[in-house]
């Protein structure tokens, strides 16, 4: 048996492509008939028309968390419509998302369709290839990404910045560049719409800001996390109303959350959470935040109890119909 | 029927109190039993001798990885017992559990048992009482919490801060103040272990930051999470070998895991984990990190996978057996 | 507050009503779409493809089988359809399905839409309303539905009989009393195709019979587990291949697998199942039958490794798309 | 390579051994300990507290269920000392674990450890090995298994037997054959303990059945699943008051539960469970049976909501904790 190289696993014939959710009208129907069911098309039913519900009302911004790794999984393109059409008004996510995964593929790379069943991840570390679950990611591709990253940290004025600041540049680098019209961070940027990544070193970019430091020892670039939590925070208080879309759970779902709290310590009363919306697998019995009942959140004061729904279910079954819907329903032509 | 108070929610007699494994020397011959039995009891029983072998290897560094709401649930005395006996050499936590959880009671604050079937959320909201699942905490009390990080803050020189940098200074204001003699920041202190928060802002103390940066707006202490995460690549640099001992998942796994990438991108030949054990009840097929197997970390070149181990189960179940099995193999005594 | 009746949880504008997936036509290009993604996406739309290769494959013949309360939850129009267009050549069941559920409506009677959240279970009791998670059943009804079964077992001779038989002989009745035209046990009675319940004693139909033996304690008709068994293997035997789609798991799912090794005791060479879809919530690690993988199957030489797929996800969210995708690709036209 | 046969599977060294609850006293303080935690730490010391209640109870018979494969992942012995010391009344499983895996073993048969992660299941299937997630069977062992049935079913009077007559008749034959002194069959046939299989053709036992009935087409015995049904109420009539101790969930929770609505129409009063308790991993989300809440259950009438828990836990990690808990508390010693 011939020696197995990276060309074998990474397949060109078998990338990852991302679903389109302007072609499937139909979502409109069929999440109104699972409104007439039970179990999970119900909650998402209820999800749709919730998502629904904040692009109808005018004052209300709305927020996009992104956790896990859903970018690879092929829900970029549904995140760039909604950012076109101005169907979310800030992100909040993690780094994976936003840097090792939507970043990278603005560089021209991408993710390939791998095998979660029969995967010799010693075999793969060899090839340089790097599995999450069933897909596969060239590591020497994603070392491009860190290194990138480094890059535009070395051409930044060395001082405190937030994550948004950061990915606000790697847009300004995109567009110089000529690159990634199709990304999340480009979209985003061009339409204005701030990317915070409250846990930034956590990803390609830490590794960027690791050489960046190592290398301009005494002064650098530095990340400074409280930031982002005062920009997101005034950002919630200048919103009339705010309404969550959360896809996933983990660090982004807290974060903003927490805003509420942030605002009345800085003496602002700035109202709970209006709307909220989190698909995920994470149960609530371990008593992590991923997992807690939008009803908890309640008893914390950060979100309304009347509109908020938990649909448990994996994001790239649920989120292509909720997303689908809320485009084809069309409220959203009266934002902005 | 009479307004509820506060009262009839927070009931001193209802405590959340913290096992004590010292107690527990049967679970060496249990934890044996269950190396001969199925499912999730093996597992559990592997893990535990990894474990055991991590302490017994000479040139071991343990690392720590909490995440979710552990301390509140009652598992602050095993770490600090693991501090005690010098069975951990670093701790890389998320902000809830060293913040809200640990800080909070070393202030001599408690966490309530609660009622997770019959909770109403806004009235508990009403009187100022929050819920992590079946479990009640004073807000008030938390915003004491909050509050006082703030004034740690402001008595700090203002430059960029690791976590690590500023729970220190917590260990020493606790010092300063004889206050939390059983708390994980104060006992980590006195034994100089480490602590990290990657996502510190994303938690009490990230109130205290808002406060203060929105109080001294042009100088103040800023967050460097970079800095965090070059700290503790330093650390796994200078260990002959490494073994995770990870409850629970989130951004602290991923984060200890990158610091082998991190070696190399600093140009030192770091070695993978060489032991990995997790306890979790997220499972890998959403893609996501919490329940990304560590087999699959060995794709990334993070994780060796001759001595991983997941155990699929929740952490107040599981964690009591095998830090009771650690313990009473007492292979920690030939440590330092 | 005025008490509370049977009628402000029974409304008659919240019933649930069954998708209709002959409306779906874009669910085509959408599993088209997400076989190019991740996850359970992924895993549906090779599920999926799998079972319109069944429906191809000439000697095919296919089973449908059913657990937990997927009746109740909007589906039965889908069985009815797979029905109707000969996509489905066996059922076989848990009976709260087939008798609780959908000879409970076939006798005119509905699914009320309740609330999992809110739900006063000992009021609901008092008000004679079942509850299933977030559906409701006037209970009155449902003692129709056992005294129903008593008296068609009255009407039989008395000797053993297999499920299969017995729902033959509900089906016969419903063409008589002209009701059910939408049930599934009346479509499956008008087209031939048989259905078995394994466990039949356990669901409403148990109710009947232990009036009807008690009320006949020397002559009664007796439920023999045992035919059901060797009726099934007799039709895996004449089938020149088989596949299985399974929703949920359960004892259908054991049932109709250990056909392939009852037939060989039988001494009749049977090949095993050539193709197996299954849609669970439930996983593997606890060693039971209804997460047990597809592939463990095969170690028992029950289902072929080629062909066979598992999707981790909850039966309303995955069965409407699944089906519409083999409905709309038309293979089944060319069968029977 | 040389190629591998059955005797690298079935390692002799790797037996799967019954845990031993009598040995671990010190569960009773862990689960006091438990009691003051949280999430399932707590549930399952309530769970612990309740069925110790049942046990001082004087006139609460105890039902103990069993569903999924937990015989064969080293819990039997626990069943067994459960027999001997009066600590249950009867038992209601699955055929798995009491025919495939009970009697198998008083058969002479043994389970292997088995790897779940690098299994080749086309492999084990060439070589006959049957495997359970992490367990391997002999399946030349488990076909005498099925054998020996088929012979005790030929000896028996041709007539429609409950399973419970069935399972008797088999622990008449262990006697006389003098074998299985540590089984459940066994033990319970010595200490008059009935055990019901609802589903008993879905098992090691349906085999026999199929070879039987096919032998003696016109004489044979009949399994009736509606005998099961009638007597296991009856048990429940005559008890004052039912307690269930339930490990999993399927078919055997919902065949117990029944008993309350069956009594009703067999004209008798009967109580509903007072106490009930059940560890699983299953969730109510899906609205299946297994998952489903015990306060859901009583609004069917079946379960008294005041003293019920769910515990949310793998059976191999939780029952050895509550079965040694009440072991050692001893309320036992009082019964019968
Ligand atoms: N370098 C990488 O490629 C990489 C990959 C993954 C994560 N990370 C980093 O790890 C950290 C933690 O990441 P995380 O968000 O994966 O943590 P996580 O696993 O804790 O996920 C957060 C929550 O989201 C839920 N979730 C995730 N994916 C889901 C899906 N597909 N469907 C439904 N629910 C889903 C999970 O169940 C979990 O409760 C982050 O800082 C991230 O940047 C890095
Ligand atoms: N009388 C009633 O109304 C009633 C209701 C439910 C069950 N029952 C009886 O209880 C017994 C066991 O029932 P069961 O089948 O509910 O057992 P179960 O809960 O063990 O379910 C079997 C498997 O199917 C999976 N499953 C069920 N529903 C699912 C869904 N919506 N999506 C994805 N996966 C799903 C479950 O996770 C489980 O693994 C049967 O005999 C049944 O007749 C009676």
């Amino acid at each position: 048996m011939a020696k197995k190289t990276q060309k074998d696993f990474l397949n060109p014939k078998e990338l990852i492509k991302h679903i389109d959710i302007k072609k499937y009208s139909q979502a409109v129907s069929m999440v109104e008939d699972f409104s007439n069911m039970a179990y999970s098309s119900r909650d998402l039913a209820r999800a749709s028309k919730i998502y629904n519900m904040m692009l109808a009302d005018k004052g209300c911004a709305v927020v996009l968390c992104l956790a896990g790794s859903l970018i690879s999984a092929g829900l970029k393109k549904i995140v760039v419509d909604l950012l076109e059409n101005n169907m979310i008004d800030a992100i909040v996510s993690t780094g994976a998302n936003i840097v090792d995964q939507d970043f990278f593929e603005a560089l021209g790379y991408k993710h390939y369709k791998g095998d979660q069943h029969n995967a010799d991840d010693n075999l793969l570390r060899d090839l340089h290839i790097d599995r999450i679950y069933d897909t596969y990611i060239n590591e020497d591709e994603l070392k491009v990404c860190d290194e990138t990253v480094h890059k535009i940290l070395n051409t930044l004025e060395p001082r405190p910045y937030s994550s948004r600041e950061i990915i606000w540049e790697m847009g300004k680098w995109l567009e110089a560049k000529k690159k990634g019209k199709d990304s999340i961070i480009y979209t985003a940027y061009k339409k204005g719409v701030p990317i915070f990544v409250p846990a930034f070193a956590d990803c390609s970019a830490g590794f960027g800001f690791v050489a960046h430091q190592t290398e301009r020892p005494t002064s650098h670039v530095t990340l400074d996390g409280a930031k982002d939590f005062l920009e997101l925070t005034k950002i919630k208080i200048n919103a009339k109303e705010t309404g969550l879309l959360m896809f996933a759970g983990g660090v982004p779902k807290n974060f903003v959350q927490d805003t509420v709290v942030a605002a009345e310590i800085l003496g602002q009363d700035s109202p709970m959470h209006k709307y909220a919306v989190q698909v995920t697998v994470a149960d609530e019995r371990d008593g992590a935040l991923s997992g807690s009942t939008l009803k908890e959140a309640s008893s914390w004061g950060k979100v309304s109890t009347a509109l908020e729904q938990m649909v448990y279910a994996e994001c790239t079954l649920a989120v292509p119909l909720i997303t689908a819907y809320a485009y084809h329903k069309k409220a959203w032509k009266s934002r902005k």
